[in-house]
């Protein structure tokens, strides 16, 4: 006889609750209420093969309520993910494991991302499922053809995130995208009326998705809803009636079974209402065949896509854009935009900058695919005649994410994920609070993701302290894990640009200006002098009395107070420090030598001076912001907020006394 | 005859383009689309008294698409506003004038809160409608009966923080808010079609709102909408179909009239077709007449409303509450507290020790309302017996907010800045970066609001990195007017609760430890030494050769290390940081007393380096974390992140040599 669904689904439960009795510390609720439906999927429809968990063109299998994590370890662990050992799940929580609390990408195979942070599951998701539709229309169905499933909770579905990623994904119709819904009636602060009365299922209609509620322990109905899924022309929602902790001898559907060990007698009264033997993580060897080869069902279908790869003519670039290789010659244009630069001596803002780095690149760089909240003609991320994606023609490689700053950096992660995908995206630079989350996600996971954020400091203007950053710089600099820059002139934006690029395991940050400022890099260079972080960008003449450190639009600030100084004998030198993760990670004399710490120090920047000790220590001088902005043109609230030459030259020369 | 509702909405529409036509810089479109609606409002339906804006029992109006700042100021200056002045409209976006770029509260008389951040005023006037529900039930409807108005743009409800805010608002029956929505069809980037394709009705009428669409430019449709809002048992949405740029000759309904001067020839052509005259900035006699008359219509309610508060029983109490005045005997219990925890010297986690502090605030100061984003018994902010605030009965003091850490802190500033209320709610730290923007928000508009966030660095555990603050404390010291508290035991926990009460003007930020920590403050004090910021907590014995700085859990640390020292005869000295911000306000023979600059220095804390060179200058030793945390017992993690007594003492050692 074969092994019922309904015993491979209790194997997950057992596992679950076993796994958070040993931890003393996990949440048994979520595996065991969505057992079934995970069930279900892994035996009848995800397409994947456990042998090979980065196969490229498997189905994308996100749990959204990351807590749940025991679930996808249980499955991982039954189907024979090599990785995931007995001794894995028995070490639950505990340091060095691969079943860490949440599930954590690129630590454990077989998950897709990472996890936790509620509601940003579903948004990379939806991004995955865009990577997909574009590479399809990019490479062809025999290539890249995959669905994105997502099981996410009722906390998913409140946070804010949740609405942009639906909007997004019914308007863009991604119909490989699936979200099973949990829909057991819970939270952790007891029944989810206590906080929630809106009609989830209509919720999703609104937005443009097809909608189906089912009983989620109805094999039946899960197996019928999930093969309606895979018919429809549009996202699709399936809402699981589930009992949390279902299963459980007395706490099934109790909201203290969401996140805390059952104890041990509720576990050996589980065990024997389930039939099930008392050894703690045993699996019985039918259930344990019967997982294994739902597991191995997949391999037929990998390996007749690896001959088809093996026989297309995009085998070669198609790899390449998997592997997160760029072009050989990815950078050919951006060089020659760079010596053009150096010649031309361009002045304009550094978004201006960005958006001629880019028309350098984007060509060069056919996997790059950008984006704007909104806001394209302000963060000059558009490059000319870019199609853009769309339904019902993927291929076109420009994002129209709307008003959605954290649905668009959640979604860039999941195309950066998903793999073949390298993508930018832009917003103002203040609203990077909205996106911050996903930007934290996208550091933790290490991913290439690019964030353009303009407007980028009071040279904001008008439109007042809403939209001027002043702690963002500080904020983002001290995120690890993540590179900010922000660049002086066209050259260092272009240098900022492929130091973005080439980080394939860091996100990047490119504050860039409204504003014009000059070119401050004037002098050919034989090297990416921003890969260093801070660099003298000029020398004193004679002796060195005093070094100005800056950034961005503030270096020719600098450099204009250095003339001052200068003008009076005082031997000044600038130092530009586009990005200080890349400085903080140079060698320790060359950093001593651009501090400069036998000169007086002095730092200008229009943003808080929050971290700035780092280059100009306790006794140094700050001329910046202390607070917040104001309404008014640009070059009045420099003078306002008195950043400028003269109180740069006057703050040095008060300390030389 | 009586001039036309048309007419007066045009003063808007001229009033509006002018004054971006002589900033050269703003946003007409938005004025000029929903001047009807306004109008209709504004007359007819808004109670306010023009001559008394700070009438508590006022309507509020909130300008959730901040951008159309215009609409707001022309109306605050045709009703009579007394500080918007002609000259004020005239000085549009100009330095210190009252009329900037966005709306800002406290900065202009009239104007009810900051907006620009979209979707936020939706956000913010959810809490407000929720303070008068609140004090209505409280104070009863003679004294407190008024209504939340809000317009909102296409970006409000494409932002997520929407969702939380129409979810909550729906879950609790908020019958007295009404958004009205400005459906025009635009974004900055074009038709609102190239980013959306959602059913906004359908949406709310999911949430549980009362839906219905209109045409805004039909003067008794606009009527009689507004006039079934006001009779709904729950909030209500109004679909506002607009042109966006209304009036405007050539231009009305195109996406430019969204963010830029209309220019000379448009302008003069739009006059033409209103029939206006040419002069900039006049508004026709009678039409003025008209509107100040509307501007008038209040008085009479606001004076019955005086009447009836200066006979009621609840004058006294409900006039402090208004003006933000704390009970005189608000922190006796506190004390009594304190003076206890001195002698019984309770070790638990900071969250512990806030959740007794609470217990001893919660009943001296009625005006605390509490809540948490679902995490009620993790964050210890329920105080026992206290009444759910939930309808129909809203005199209850806890929200249960959901998952919705953004919907609440917004809310809470909606609170703040009604009035009444002092609002403070819990969360997981990690997840302040979901709230951030409404963090910064309340920092920017100085209200008093209490963010307690629990769980504050890898002592979270078992949760891993998702879930571990690291750059959290960072990122919040950055922010300008924000008090991040982190105190090390019970008595400092107390004090800073004091603190963030007291400060009247400035949110706080409460970081708060899972895990258990020993008494630090076991001696009595005259004085509050955490309103210092930082203070010397043990001295040396002997000469100070070290000095060992730490916040929260990390200052029982810190003070091991300082055993391990004393012990081979190292005179250590330990300072506690509780509160940077406040250490900064300290006179500088203060501080520079306390860094003790003669001695080698040491900072210990579970979160990134980044800021505290402000303590231990370039060449102390930081003792924490230089990147992610990990999933594993806490205790584990502190080791393996060598945040240990061991590690300070060993750091300190090597500093001297």
């Amino acid at each position: 006889m074969p092994v019922q669904m309904q015993t491979m689904a209790d194997a997950i439960r057992v596992l679950s609750m076993d796994a958070v009795e040993q931890a003393a510390s996990g949440h048994p609720g979520m595996p065991m209420g969505m057992a079934d439906v995970a069930t279900v999927l892994w035996t009848k429809f995800l397409k994947y093969d456990a042998s090979r968990p980065d196969w490229a063109d498997r189905d994308r299998f996100v749990l959204s309520a990351g807590h749940g994590s025991m679930l996808l370890y249980s499955l991982l662990h039954l189907t024979g993910f090599k990785a995931m050992t007995l001794d894995q799940i028995k070490a639950f929580r505990q340091l060095n494991s691969k079943t860490p609390g949440h599930p954590e990408v690129f630590h454990t195979p077989g998950v897709e991302t990472t996890t936790g942070p509620l509601g940003q599951g579903l948004a990379t998701a939806v991004g995955m499922a865009m990577a997909e539709r574009h590479l399809a229309a990019k490479y062809g169905a025999d290539l890249v053809d995959h669905r994105t499933w997502v099981m996410a909770g009722d906390g998913c579905l409140m946070e804010g995130v949740s609405h942009e990623a639906i909007s997004l994904a019914g308007r863009l119709k991604l119909n490989k995208l699936t979200v099973m819904w949990d829909d057991n009636n819970v939270t952790i602060d007891g029944p989810v009326t206590l906080s929630e009365s809106g009609d989830q299922i209509a919720r999703f209609k609104a937005a443009g998705w097809a909608v189906k509620a089912i009983d989620g322990h109805d094999v039946g109905q899960i197996r019928r809803a999930l093969a309606w899924a895979t018919k429809q022309d549009r996202p699709s929602l399936i809402a699981c009636k589930t009992k949390i902790g279902k299963g459980a001898a007395t706490m099934e559907g109790h909201h203290k079974t969401h996140g805390a060990a059952l104890g041990a007698t509720e576990i050996a009264a589980t065990r024997d209402k389930m039939g099930w033997g008392a050894e703690p993580f045993h699996v019985p060897e039918d259930v344990s065949k019967a997982w294994r080869s739902a597991g191995r069902k997949g391999a037929k279908l990998r390996k007749a896509w690896e001959a088809r790869l093996a026989a297309s003519p995009a085998k070669t670039d198609l790899t390449r854009a998997l592997k997160g290789e760029l072009p050989a010659d990815a950078f050919a244009r951006l060089d020659a935009h760079i010596a053009e630069a150096v010649a031309s001596k361009p002045a304009a803002a550094t978004r201006q900058h960005s958006g001629s780095a880019l028309d350098a690149l984007f060509g060069s760089i056919p996997e790059m695919v950008g984006g704007s909240a909104d806001l394209t003609g302000s963060n000059n991320t558009f490059v000319k005649n870019t199609q853009i994606l769309d339904e019902p023609d993927y291929s076109g490689r420009y994002v129209n994410y709307g008003v959605r700053e954290f649905g668009m950096a959640a979604a860039m992660n999941g195309m950066a994920l998903h793999g073949g995908v390298i993508p930018y995206g832009g917003a103002f630079m203040v609203f990077s609070d909205y996106s911050r989350p996903a930007i934290r996600l996208g550091a933790l996971m290490g991913v290439r993701v690019i964030h353009v954020m303009t407007h980028d400091s009071i040279g904001v203007g008008e439109d007042g302290p809403t939209h001027q950053p002043v702690e963002h710089l500080a904020a983002m600099r001290a995120m690890p894990n993540l590179n900010v820059f922000r660049p002086a002139d066209a050259v260092e934006t272009a240098e900022c640009w492929r130091l973005a690029l080439e980080a394939a395991k860091t996100p990047s940050f490119m504050a860039l200006s409204r504003q014009k400022v000059p070119a401050v890099r004037t002098e050919a260079s034989a090297e990416n002098l921003s890969a260093k972080g801070a660099y003298e960008l000029r020398a004193a003449d004679g002796a060195a009395k005093v070094t100005i450190f800056a950034s961005g639009t503030e270096v020719s600030v600098a450099l204009a107070a250095r003339d001052l100084l200068q003008a009076e004998g005082i031997g000044t030198r600038v130092v530009s420090t586009p990005c200080w993760e890349l400085f903080a990670a140079q060698p320790a004399a060359y950093r001593t030598k651009v501090l400069g710490k036998g000169t007086v120090r002095v730092a200008v920047e229009a943003a808080a001076s929050f971290g700035w000790e780092r280059f100009i220590g306790e006794d140094g001088a700050f001329v910046g912001m202390d607070g917040f902005g104001a309404s008014a043109p640009a070059d009045q609230l420099y003078k306002h907020f008195g950043v400028t030459a003269e109180a740069v030259a006057a703050a040095a020369k008060s300390k030389l006394g």
